[in-house]
């Protein structure tokens, strides 16, 4: 069965298995159909790995994405967009802000990349910023030690499948899934207690230390002004909290993103855009009063189903579990609306720009894996073939950002909550007599002022974020392997099936041969496509039409428009659209208002089979 | 007079001079024209710095830019662009990508911000990207040389206007124009005979070396992988010629370009975002054939005007000059087609963005300060309060780069030029008896192995770079400067007058008064017009009217909706247009039609008022 197939009897047999279940069937009837899901869906997992190959070629062939500095060899964990994939990104960006900042009137700025040291002193990142890093004592090549664990781990369980019980295979998935969060003695132990020895050399390796992830640089001719690059782009926001709270005329909650570059020096950087060392976020700062996480909009996204990943199920059945919005939150499993509105509007992104969403889910962090930053998180992982991987996440930062940016600058940010109706409260009011109370204690006066401070503190409080945060290298590398698939019949035909929203070339112009008479009609399109705003490309030359249809697939050119020795005749050409290879024969002087509707979603394929003669395709095409 | 009218009087002038000389009116006439003009001209500049206060308070105030880290007190040379900073930018950017991309079929590409030494060292940045400092040899602070010197011959010319001769100033003043590209003993010499002291401390300054402006780190956990944040998007460009090439179909002249950061450790950063550390340039390599510098659409930009400063005036009249492009190209001022080409573009473009074309003109480099890799340069420079300000530079850069990247890389970035006709040419084919040359010339033999290869090279050469590069935050920093204005007879009620199309915000929704009726209508305006991609804004506070359009005014919103009382009844709203402060009574149902045809560009604002009816302002609005 080809790729296309199998989505497609995995969406059958899920709708199977979900009206079995609705419909009460029978355990066992269920318990079969649930069999053949699963199966179906390994295939399809196995499918995708078998396909990426073809489908590396091809993003490298035309050139979405290629090895930076490639003429000198590369540098791991570094790579450029060509033109197909800048563009693909540009919509991806332009798509994200009209759902994400115009929909709910979130503003937008731009920070700087370099950063000087007391702004990510203050916020954690030079202390806490870090990965556990084991050296080769042999010839001292530097891993990153958890992922050497999940290595290791992964090897022993594919290897002892047989032998192991599965309580025993529980135990070491436990080891892998904690890695991460392991502190250098803990990792040591477990180094030491599997044996595991560097992979380069089988030598043994060094106490793991603590790597900081942060690119340094200095600041300023005298070299003593520390800076580094940003490793996440939320901390420009914090530091603007104040102006930007005026600026929306001091109404919260408010939000507020940037989308730009971040970057981390990480030890072991790979699989492509999944692990590099510089990529890009768009990230969401939803400034909330800590006391008052609902969410105006929540009704809007009640009914939505999630999948959700909670941290109990991860530590116990490892199964996700289906439910709405409303129930994740009345069920306390998501913490609050404002988290709980971000991941069903993230939900509803990654579906538009065509990520398959049964392979979608919300993970939770474990307690243990949490930045230090945050008091709850849910990542969006999606299914590649190298496995689940993080491309959102959606992290309860509560107040502390804020929090220590004020402590340390001294600046108050702060806001305050405008209550429905008036509420009593007792006010703490002290009049301290100095004199007295600093004879009584003396040295701990500090202690007492401090106190006394906190009784009798108002009702501004440091605010509470709410962060969904975007790797939109991972997205589009989802997108690249949920979209690609192979024309049936000939698995060298490649196709990326991108939605109409985000392909980075709408239309390709292609004249059936290199007749000097197709080139006016051509140009003319070209001008009339680039009026409108539309980016088209032409294919002047001499190759077969089929090859031409070859091409633009490959680009994932939803439409395409083939001007034949009949247009001059009948003023129409035909349309062709890239998934069915359907095609219609339009009138020119309709063409390109027609392309403008099917590109922005105002018209569907299937209503303009009812006014455009259906044309059938030659054999070739 | 206020700076509108200021505006308009020196085009009036202008236009009276261009009429006498155009007319061969009497010399004595013209030079009291000339004289007025200048004098109207000398009077814009003065208002203008006048301007600056109250523009900068603006621009502050209003989040467009905000200095980086302001809660700990700033760094020199880094700036935020606040939610309509940040807007109009990407607002500049977009309609860069529309004018000099899509127009041209430019392709676009995005590659990495750090890049190691190797391409750094190769392109001659390592060694050659450096200015001149001057420490104080009391306190040690690091000072930009040439700034030091231009700063002291500004201050002595100013202070000695009336004693120096103009032969005496004339010298002066080249001295500075020449100072950014002294050698360092050059430098010093400068300093030791005008005696510059240390503005600081008065103290006596160092001898000046060489300090490279790149910003230096390291890439992977070794710590001996030296990288360095890139000081122009350029190179990313070059290195991916070969791949460019091929995605083109081998086809030549064809362009790339790419917008993003770069980054300089600037001595000396100043005057807002005219000179910081990091910033953000759109960049074109335009890579042409070096023997056929033609460009195809050159016919379309020949009878444009520009205002040149070639090099050979600069050293002489120091007066700029007015000609056609065709004129420039014909009587060899600007070496090519293809430079000129983007000269014109630029000046097209720099207008459509509301730039004042009376405060622009093309400075062609001096031999002297031309970049390493440059043999022909044009600075769009801008007259800004400041002065003449360098907003984007047009370098021939040769063959440099791809050469010096090809012989390091041993990667050919070759292409090859496809005549109209057959030429015929004599082909050296040189069979060469290596044993009896061997034997004649030993160790000589190297050198004639080289000469033997350079007579039979074949036609595949080096592609030339034309290179259109622009700051963007020095382009914003125009827009900012020639769009500003106080409204007449209210000094504190500032306008930005930014083009509806680079406008951060295209209309601004005003309930008259915070009755409650108007919100339905205000919510369905804010609806429809996020439905069609226009940005709006709206303030239902219950400030006065004319204090809702003032805010709006410093937002630069080029149209104003204003819902009253008489909308329930009429179904009607006012338009009001920013600078006119005109009014139309527009139908509820087609105003947002309207409004859209406004900000597009599609409909005038004088056409409307042939279909709509006017409404006369009230005195307070």
């Amino acid at each position: 069965m080809d790729r296309d197939s199998l989505v497609a009897a995995v969406a059958r047999q899920g709708a199977t298995v979900r009206e079995l279940k609705k419909n009460g069937g029978a355990a066992a009837d269920i318990t079969t159909a649930v069999v053949a899901l699963n199966e179906l869906k390994a295939q399809r997992q196995r499918d995708g790995r078998a396909g990426r190959p073809a489908l590396e070629d091809l993003l490298l062939r035309k050139m979405f994405v290629v090895p930076s500095f490639e003429i000198y060899g590369g540098v791991g964990g570094f790579y450029d967009f060509g033109p197909p994939g800048a563009a693909l990104k540009g919509n991806l960006l332009a798509a994200w802000r009209r759902h994400f900042l115009m929909e709910d009137d979130v503003l937008e700025i731009e920070c700087t990349n370099i950063m000087p040291e007391v702004v990510l002193k203050t916020s954690g990142h030079v202390d806490r910023f870090t990965d556990l890093m084991a050296k080769c004592t042999k010839s001292g090549e530097c891993y990153r030690a958890d992922k050497l664990v999940e290595d290791f781990i992964e090897n022993l369980l594919a290897k002892n499948a047989s032998s192991l019980s599965s309580a025993e295979q529980e135990k070491h998935r436990l080891v892998a899934t904690k890695a991460e969060s392991l502190s250098p003695e803990e990792m040591h132990a477990v180094i030491q207690e599997y044996g595991i020895l560097s992979p380069g050399h089988g030598a043994p390796l060094s106490f793991p230390m603590p790597f900081n992830l942060m690119f340094k640089c200095h600041i300023g001719p005298e070299g003593t002004h520390v800076g580094y690059l940003r490793p996440e782009t939320a901390q420009g926001i914090f530091l603007n909290f104040r102006r930007l709270l005026e600026y929306n005329a001091g109404k919260i909650p408010f939000g507020c993103a940037q989308i730009g570059n971040a970057f981390r020096n990480e030890i072991a950087p790979r699989n492509g855009l999944v692990r590099v060392r510089e990529f890009q976020q768009a990230e969401i700062e939803w400034f909330v009063h800590p006391d008052d996480k609902s969410h105006a909009k929540f009704g809007l996204v009640a009914d939505q189903m999630l999948t959700l990943f909670p941290k109990e199920l991860q530590l116990t059945t490892g199964k996700t579990v289906q439910m709405t919005v409303r129930d994740a939150v009345a069920q306390k499993i998501i913490a609050n609306e404002s988290l709980a509105y971000y991941l069903a509007r993230t939900s509803t992104f990654v579906k538009s720009i065509g990520i398959d969403m049964d392979r979608v889910r919300f993970r939770q962090h474990l307690d243990t894996e949490m930045a230090h930053y945050a008091c709850d998180c849910w990542d969006l992982e999606i299914q590649l073939s190298s496995g689940w991987v993080e491309c959102a996440g959606h992290a309860d930062r509560s107040c502390y950002d804020l929090q220590v940016h004020a402590a340390k600058s001294k600046v108050e940010m702060v806001g305050t909550l405008k209550y429905d109706a008036p509420r009593a409260k007792d006010i703490v009011d002290i009049k301290v007599n100095k004199g007295k109370v600093g004879k009584a204690f003396k040295a701990d006066m500090a202690h007492i002022n401090k106190g006394l401070a906190a009784l009798a503190a108002d009702d501004a409080a440091a605010m509470a974020v709410i962060e969904p945060s975007f790797g939109v290298g991972r997205l589009l590398t989802a997108v690249f392997e949920h979209t690609f698939y192979a024309r049936e019949g000939d698995e060298k035909r490649g196709v990326m099936a991108f939605p109409a929203a985000i392909a980075p070339i709408k239309v390709a112009v292609l004249p059936l041969s290199t007749a000097k008479e197709f080139t006016p009609v051509m140009l003319s399109l070209e001008r009339d496509l680039r009026a409108r705003g539309i980016a088209c490309k032409s294919d002047a030359s001499s190759v077969a039409i089929g090859r031409k249809y070859a091409r633009v697939d490959e680009l994932g050119v939803p439409f395409g428009v083939t001007i034949d020795f009949e247009t001059a005749g009948d003023q129409c050409v035909t349309v062709r659209e890239r998934d069915s290879c359907a095609q219609l024969r339009v009138p020119l002087a309709k063409v390109v208002a027609v392309l403008d509707d099917l590109v922005a979603g105002r018209a569907a394929w299937t209503d303009l089979t009812k006014v455009f003669t259906v044309v059938e395709a030659k054999k070739d095409e």
